[in-house]
């Protein structure tokens, strides 16, 4: 336990294991998630911007504030929530690194939405004026609550990276949230959003704003789930997880966005209650969920129907939804359980699904952590850290890493007291033979091995003192449990955590479809390129596709395929990917 | 080329290799297909009249007559089809055992659709009143004219079973088509419904009524599609088959159901209109389909989210959506094809899909065909068979079968000509070393390997006359081409065209996620099970499924394990269940 300061990062639980880090004190400076997080700031937040303006999105607010609404409203029932992603992520892009343009449109979109709010706090486009559906009378799919979960999130992001602002987002989020707390409070409306997020929003924005009422909204919401308050959907109660009370469900199952967000706002209930009961039955969840209902790149949501996680091992590759927006919300989840009890498996999970299913604009909040004996390193990025220990040391560190490319990973000491304190260094799942090198300024060096999950290394570090971690970065054959079906027969090849893939030959000299790996021969780099021994199987056109006789299709002599990251695919154009490959 | 006479079955083509027999002609009068059809009977019909009424699909044609349909309307856009598929349904029971309930039924929901026509020949209780849209408003979606598809296949399977019924549907569907014509014609609106049907149903009553204007309707109707004249769905055009024209298609895709219907239709107008172009597009969509895009149970369409094809090889049997109506669209346009071609691997797909897809109650028309040579038997069962060739030569035949519970099909000749003809048998894809006998009343017995496709005998038969065909049912091993992801290092067993399937121990003693089959072992029958060697993989509790390891969970000694016919599957309760069978 700790007691919080404020700080610029989405999370900031008033007790748990571990201190989140802000992003003053916490910069992303080089790397893979550098360029990265330059191409969402300059690329991707001016795209989205315009298409908010071009479909008419935010115009939905000029249309609501000039009473016009019912006839000319565009877009989805959930359209206002793209208008508070893009605020919620420009406001962490501020807090990254502040950019004029970036925030006069943020302004803009603040004044256009809070010009449609309603005289007793009332904020959405779809219902409610006339000519619309009235509020709340579709709980099930209309999302009105979903969206206030959205706005919430961006208040508080805008609130811990612009304190002070004049802006009004705050203001429009609290008139919100008192509504939302007065017409589902206690004696209120007995029901739940079809579409959970309002939970995770209300309780930050009660974290955020001291409101403790927030918070017991977000709990209420979280009990009234799974008692069937909800008419069942055409896909079943499962899909908005009002099928059994989250304290009694065994793994994450329906929508598995939402049920990422259902569970981030559980466990966010659960530390700020002192909900041990709640706590564990959500960390149960999570471990059955990776072990059984994850992909190899941690994507989540096998169904494209209902957008949900499907059975246990039912992981199928080539019809895989496995959303970004599932993702992102699995990392909120793993997030909020690493904070709550420290366990490095979270971090684990976290990585895996940074590099190879997500990229996110707070991402330098999640590198790190502290507690009382000192600072946890999550997540490896070139980068600075400037922050304190709860007793007030203050500790400065500069990451330097070409990881995922190259495994070695340096932590120079900037800044410290003269007291001892510990590094702790998580070592992923995969890294077998992982070693830590510590170097002190006084000549002295220290070798050990890091056997993970977390190396730590405690002293009395002196600026200049350097710690090495050196992942092993041998790319290896990965084989799934032969519980998931739909990969019998294939191998993965991973390197470090990101996860490869072939793609289709450019000259279409043959067919995926057609390929043979050959396990016998590792998996090698060669000139920067990863490669596996690969033969094409001769196909033969069969007119039907099932023979009493096992296949006799000859293989070629096998010839070296290079592979590319999963993240890469596509750069050269649409083409045909396989991240399974056969074996037989 | 033959020239027709009017039979009671579902397809009446002016040309082609081979004339269907009617219900009159051909009675299925024991075994496995009578029980069903009685079941059917009993059981099903009355099961779906009550339904109609309940959930008032049949009551919007009472609201409509009496003006107050847009408020009161019930159900989906398309629950008019429903009424009419009873109807047909109806119709052909009627024409096997007529039964007068049902006739009763039939003729008070004839007269309920009746009162709901619209002078002008307007069928249809979702458009077009006040308080709904206008008629054809919604072509991609609205399912009007895929509503009067079905509606003109019911009043063909009345007017073939009850010529002559003075019910009125014949001249209800003759209005309605009537204004199709007038509506949709040249000069008219140019464009197609979204969902595919129209085109079937419009050719087989232009058959029935001798109106050549319906067959060029739905000729029209054949080449205006894929030439993007609907509104893309969210799926794409390809989900309604307007991506491109039908014969530039090389293989059936979106919509599973929708593109057996279209490809059905498109039969009948290139037979019709002697397109030889067009059918062989067709049976190049057959072939790839069959080869590449087809469960080995003969469903089609793996797609839940919309109800489609996938890629090829895209079959993964845990997520197979394979809708009984693409099973029985499957079979309609098989059916087209082996009449126009007589090429017996049409009825070996009917067969498959029959035994492990779906069932119908037309189904004796399936069973023989004549053509100027003989009489051609596709499907095995217990019926007898009464006809005559295109020169008049009366047949009368007997068939003894407990197929597919054994492989012994007795043909027993009733009655004959003194002139020679050729009894064909099919002999099935999976029937290797069948024999075929020729027992004559003189005492002569002849003995022949049957080595397929066909075998024959051609002979002046006399009364008495027995032809056997003695198919080997041992089960047998199935394994899939390489290409099928879903399914690599599995077996399937199938004995004769049944396809059988492990179900969930009962007393859950073990999972069937764990099991393994040693194909080492040939499957066998003892005391009429079917049994293959199994053991049960020892579950390891990982809590994340994928390792550089290979699995080594040990799997137990092999015991022998029952397996039943995938059709029976779900008998004693619900369980899990598969017929793809782990080998490693």
């Amino acid at each position: 336990m700790f007691t919080t300061s404020v700080a610029a990062t989405p999370v900031q639980p008033s007790a748990g294991r571990l201190r989140p880090l802000g992003l003053d004190e916490v910069r992303i400076t080089g790397g893979f998630w550098a360029q990265r997080q330059q191409t969402n700031a300059t690329a991707t937040l001016p795209h989205i911007a315009h298409w908010l303006e071009r479909e008419g999105w935010i115009g939905n607010y000029d249309l609501a504030a000039a009473g016009g609404l019912s006839e000319g409203r565009r877009g989805r029932e959930f359209s206002d929530s793209e208008i508070y992603k893009f605020l919620e992520a420009a406001a962490w892009e501020h807090g990254r690194r502040p950019d004029p343009a970036l925030e006069a449109k943020f302004r803009e979109f603040v004044t256009r939405v809070a010009a449609a709010q309603e005289p007793d706090g009332y904020l959405g486009t779809a219902f409610g004026r006339p000519g619309q559906q009235p509020r709340w009378s579709d709980l099930a799919s209309g999302h009105e609550l979903y969206c206030l979960g959205h706005l919430f999130q961006a208040a508080v992001a805008r609130e811990r990276t612009a304190p002070g602002a004049d802006d009004g987002l705050l203001d429009i989020a609290r008139r919100a949230a008192d509504l939302v707390c007065e017409v589902f409070g206690e004696g209120g409306i007995e029901s739940v959003c079809g579409h959970a997020e309002i939970e995770v929003g209300l309780a930050e924005l009660g974290r955020a704003t001291g409101e403790q009422r927030y918070i017991d909204q977000a709990s209420l919401f979280i009990d009234r789930r799974g008692h069937k308050t909800l008419p069942e959907p055409e896909w079943g109660r499962s899909y908005f997880h009002d099928d059994l009370p989250i304290r009694d469900a065994t793994v994450l199952g329906g929508h598995a966005v939402l049920a990422n967000y259902l569970a981030a706002g559980a466990v966010d209930v659960a530390v700020e209650t002192a909900d041990d009961e709640l706590l564990t039955a959500l960390m149960v969840q999570w471990d059955n969920t990776v072990a059984r209902r994850t992909y190899i790149t941690g994507g989540q949501g096998s169904h494209f129907q209902d957008e949900a996680f499907g059975e246990d091992w039912e992981l199928p590759p080539d019809r895989a939804y496995a959303e970004t927006c599932a993702s992102i919300a699995s990392i909120m989840f793993s997030w909020r359980l690493l904070l709550a009890t420290g366990g490095p498996r979270y971090a684990d999970l976290i990585e895996r699904t940074l590099f190879n299913a997500s990229t996110i604009a707070s991402l330098a909040s999640l590198l790190a952590t502290v507690d009382d004996n000192g600072l946890q390193l999550h997540q490896y990025a070139t980068s600075t850290i400037t922050t304190a220990l709860p007793d007030g040391t203050p500790i400065g560190l500069d990451v330097e890493t070409t990881y995922p490319e190259e495994g070695a990973v340096t932590i120079r000491v900037r800044e410290t007291a003269p007291r001892p304190w510990t590094l702790s260094l998580r070592v992923p799942a995969w890294a077998n033979g992982a070693t830590l090198t510590h170097q002190t300024t006084a000549g002295q060096q220290r070798v050990s091995t890091a056997s993970g999950p977390v190396a730590g290394v405690t002293a009395t570090f002196a600026a200049g003192d350097t710690v090495t971690l050196n992942l092993p970065m041998t790319p290896q054959f990965i084989h799934a449990v032969p519980r998931i079906d739909a990969v019998r027969g294939c191998v993965a090849v991973h390197r470090g955590p990101v996860v490869y893939c072939a793609e289709q030959p450019a000259d279409n000299s043959a067919s995926l479809d057609q390929l043979v790996v050959d396990t016998g021969v590792a998996p090698s780099c060669s000139d920067g390129r990863l490669l596996v021994e690969a033969s094409w199987r001769q196909r033969t056109n069969s007119p039907w596709a099932y023979h009493p006789a096992a296949n006799d299709e000859v293989p070629s002599a096998t010839d070296p395929l290079a592979l590319i990251p999963y993240h890469d695919w596509g750069q050269s154009g649409l083409c045909t990917m396989r991240v399974w490959l056969p074996t037989d």
